[in-house]
């Protein structure tokens, strides 16, 4: 099977309605692929004597975009708390066959690591990477409390505003499609660590913590997220697994994304476009200014 | 339990930056309300005798934006092909009491009503109204083939470019707020039949799918549907399921999404903005106009 890309090709029909009426032409475009990625778990001790495929537990499936697979899949277990940190994963490798090789990841894990397969069936047999989807009940949903993010943190507002221009340059895929989410990593200062897209917002907060996790870069206790949407209950859920001590976005916060960023704290700011910005949760983390306040 | 609304009022702060250093000041803003919803199936042969409580089969739970919650569960079953149409289900409520009330919906089957649970449990048990979530493998989500939408609809190049304004004109909650995805449902004129709203995109798309199922208004070969975002292959998914003609956005599709809509015989319509528009498939559905052709 062929590796999967993260775009593709196709023509498309492009139409332009004016004043004498519309114009169609054909022309060829590059769309952002979407992909099912399966994440299985392979316990060390059910690997011994018997192939990957037969020890794999399924555990979700997600559309993607390809690319940063394993990232992904170790982002994604990590956030719903189902491995503990990089030290559990002894390895991480696509299927070694079939129709769907490269959409099948299985991740190995470490002798003795922690993973009970029970919880998974309890809590969000087959899940997503939605973080919500799947649960068994409101309480699995809510239920899963994080240590409050501890931080010293400050950021200058100066810093947050210049952030969506950052993003949007370190997004090249979008840059060719315009059909991306992306979460970038950033440090107190605003430089870029990494960024990371997806067709699914959810998905490109996976790749970005799993890139963290398998980089042995966690907790983000002094780093800014932003992301390129609205910001979603779930989005803070995972930024605080992950320790974030500031998550931003261009757009609007729910109000059970407010409610989890206090309890959580971590520092929300939504709206950052156009040289300003919402602060929802934790303003003690973004600096006064010299200018007017009140 | 108070019922939630759609929108929370919260205070946040308001930062601006400019040349002489930030500004920053209180203010009251409105916020999309997001809770989860738990969608319950109760047969009707399990709910004689007994509370519906212990007869219910737990499907899915969803973080949605409060309103039209029986819609949402009637069009996410429909959807996903849990119930076959409108007459399978007998009544919709809310649970009784707790703490949940409002976040729990009973969908109760007509007596007779095909519903298999073991199907739940073999395809998507515990799913999400993600309508790819949960699922089992990636043979349950790509499998979920519908029929081929049949339509003689034509549409003008005139009329789908007007749809963003009139999807937005009807969006209230996002208005207010500036956080929600819509799902609209059009005439093949362009007139709006109704819009619905929701802090997930997949969630816009059912509630307005279970809106028409519970009117009887299935399937939407004479109908236009428009949404906020980006078209991806799970709003294809359901729209097919829906036998929706058209389907436009104001954003990017991906490339799986193109595909399904290929063959499934769904038109398909993106970046819908300022007057133009790409057509990515089923384009015999748009009208030649008077104006430059080829």
């Amino acid at each position: 099977m062929k590796r999967p890309g993260s775009t593709v090709r196709r023509a498309v029909e492009q139409v332009s309605v004016g004043g004498d009426g519309a114009a169609r032409r054909t022309r060829r475009d590059l769309l952002a692929a979407e992909e099912p990625l399966e994440i299985r778990i392979v316990r060390a001790e059910d690997a011994r004597g018997t192939s990957l495929d037969e020890a794999a537990i399924r555990v979700s499936v997600t559309m993607r975009t390809p690319a940063a697979d394993f990232e992904l899949a170790a982002g994604f277990l990590y956030g719903e708390g189902l491995i503990g940190g990089g030290d559990a994963i002894a390895s991480i490798r696509y299927c070694t066959s079939g129709e769907q090789q490269y959409n099948i990841v299985h991740v190995v894990l470490a002798p003795g690591a922690d993973f009970d397969p029970a919880s998974l069936k309890r809590n969000f047999y087959q899940t997503s990477s939605c973080g919500v989807c799947g649960k068994a009940s409101i309480e699995a949903v809510m239920g899963a409390a994080c240590d409050r993010v501890a931080s010293g943190l400050v950021v200058s507002p100066e810093t947050i505003v210049a952030l969506p221009d950052r993003l949007r340059a370190a997004q090249a895929v979008f840059e060719r499609t315009g059909g991306l989410h992306a979460a970038g990593l950033f440090t107190a200062g605003g430089e870029p660590v990494r960024v990371r897209e997806d067709v699914g917002r959810h998905n490109a907060m996976d790749k970005l913590i799993g890139a963290s996790l398998l980089a042995g870069e966690l907790p983000w206790s002094e780093r800014i997220v932003m992301v390129s949407g609205r910001l979603s209950f779930e989005l803070v859920q995972k930024a605080a697994r992950a320790g974030a001590a500031v998550l931003a976005g261009v757009s609007a916060p729910s109000s059970l994304a407010v409610e989890l960023a206090e309890s959580a704290g971590v520092t929300l700011c939504g709206f950052v476009r156009g040289g300003r910005f919402n602060i929802y949760a934790g303003g003690e983390r973004i600096a006064a200014s010299a200018g007017v306040s009140g």
